[in-house]
């Protein structure tokens, strides 16, 4: 039987282009690389911003790690998609319909032009890719947005120090120095991106620290807004924090998605920001 | 329109019962785990030799690792199922075929009983769970088999000596002291599973030393069999060493799976142990 597709609700013109990083970086340990330091994050977060930026009228380019979580197939199971699937007594091959819907909205919005999916798995890829969408977004000036979701790497192991061959395990105890990887936010800000609206990320697990730590954040780095997540609640509740504000922002129910509301409110204040600029310029 | 499934070729009665472990194992670095030292591997080969050890008469506990590649859906892309689909102009839903035999021969497996899958993640639950599967196939005796083909880590930080918290990259370098894991090889050998056949594999990247690795283990281990293979070319090729041989398996051509070879061979060295341990145990 023939099925309609179900609609996606995109607004007459493009609203802005956003590039959102979702997923972690990994930090290689060897040159033949065997062993690397990973960033726990499914992905999640940034592919149901996705789904709500598209929704709101935004082109994504959504740079993700390799096999995180994607949009319109978030609730696919982790290691097996054919639970999706029902067969009858005459093994009759059925999709169920939430994988047809996941299908169509997804082929919907790559035909449309308004989704760009492009991986990473190491920290140099990821940071990488980060300055070339920032060169490719800088035409469209504030209409574009930087959505750094990604949990990236703090620490990496130089080049000129990694063990060329996997590390051998009978040599005893592993004594390893890790570095700093230089701070980037600055850069993507600064240089990279001046225009841009972004938006940075912080989660802690100790939450005594975290606003203290996404305040600084929004300061060092001259971010526009910083959203405050907690690991213990970070699926329920997050913090948007401005210069002005800390609005605190949960789910509704259990279905709801704590990023319909957070993206519902970085849209309006980016375009608040596409407005104050505009009146900034007529004035000079 | 129904659809037959295609045939999964079991022997008449089971001929054995093979642990197959698969996928990298993570040790966290801070108790709240937001970083962890991952080791690389995507369970092609357990997901592969799964399904030929089962097209041989094989029950098959499959001890993977979560996310990784799994038996009868090998070949499905990394980040979207989607791509697995087609799409006509009157928006009618088609899987394709690979998708529906991929379908059919999991369900009829899983239905035979001959496949369950356990998962893990970290290095602690992958220990505990080779331990439990050894005690579930005690009963078996000789006609259990290990098939050891996780990339299980090397080195882990004592829970006693991890951080409570995110590490701080604010500090500085960051220096790491990790403690070697107890071998686990003899353990399971000599106490957990005495009358099984076991087969452990050596991934090297350095070609000059993986046969004298592999040799090695073989003894030090007293593994039946070692599976020794290179980083750069493991796809293709392995080398299976036994106390009385070396044996080169190669793939035959593009399309062919090298361990098609490899469980034909390990299932033939596998019953003549069986048989030698019958005749050991009619000649006392």
């Amino acid at each position: 039987m023939p099925l309609a597709p179900p609609p996606v609700h995109v607004g007459e013109k493009i609203a802005g282009v956003v590039c959102v990083t979702s997923g972690g970086t990994t930090v290689p340990l060897e040159q033949r690389c065997v062993r690397y330091i990973d960033n726990f994050s499914s992905g999640n977060r940034g592919a149901a911003s996705t789904e709500y930026f598209v929704k709101s009228g935004y082109a994504v380019i959504f740079v993700h790690r390799r096999g995180s979580c994607q949009p319109y197939c978030r609730y696919l199971p982790e290691d097996s998609f054919l639970e999706f699937f029902e067969v009858s007594d005459q093994f009759e091959f059925q999709a169920l319909n939430f994988l047809r819907n996941s299908f169509f909205s997804s082929i919907q919005v790559v035909a449309e032009g308004l989704l760009l999916k492009i991986p990473f798995t190491t920290i140099f890829e990821y940071l990488q890719i980060l300055q070339l969408a920032a060169a490719s977004m800088s035409c469209v000036g504030p209409r574009g947005m930087f959505y750094l979701a990604a949990a990236v790497s703090d620490f990496y192991v130089p080049w000129e120090n990694m063990a060329k061959h996997k590390i051998q395990s009978a040599a005893g105890p592993l004594d390893m120095r890790l570095t700093q990887v230089p701070k980037m936010l600055p850069v993507l800000r600064n240089q990279w991106a001046p225009l841009a609206f972004c938006i940075s990320f912080k989660l802690e697990t100790d939450p005594e620290i975290l606003l203290q730590k996404a305040e600084m954040a929004l300061g060092k780095y001259q971010m526009h807004a910083v959203v405050a997540n907690e690991l213990a609640t970070y699926k329920r509740e997050v913090i948007l924090v401005t210069a002005n504000d800390r609005i605190k922002i949960s789910k509704e129910n259990d279905d709801a998605d704590v990023e319909e509301k957070l993206i519902q409110l970085l849209v309006e204040k980016h375009m608040d920001y596409i407005k104050d600029l505009g009146k900034n310029v007529c004035n000079v």
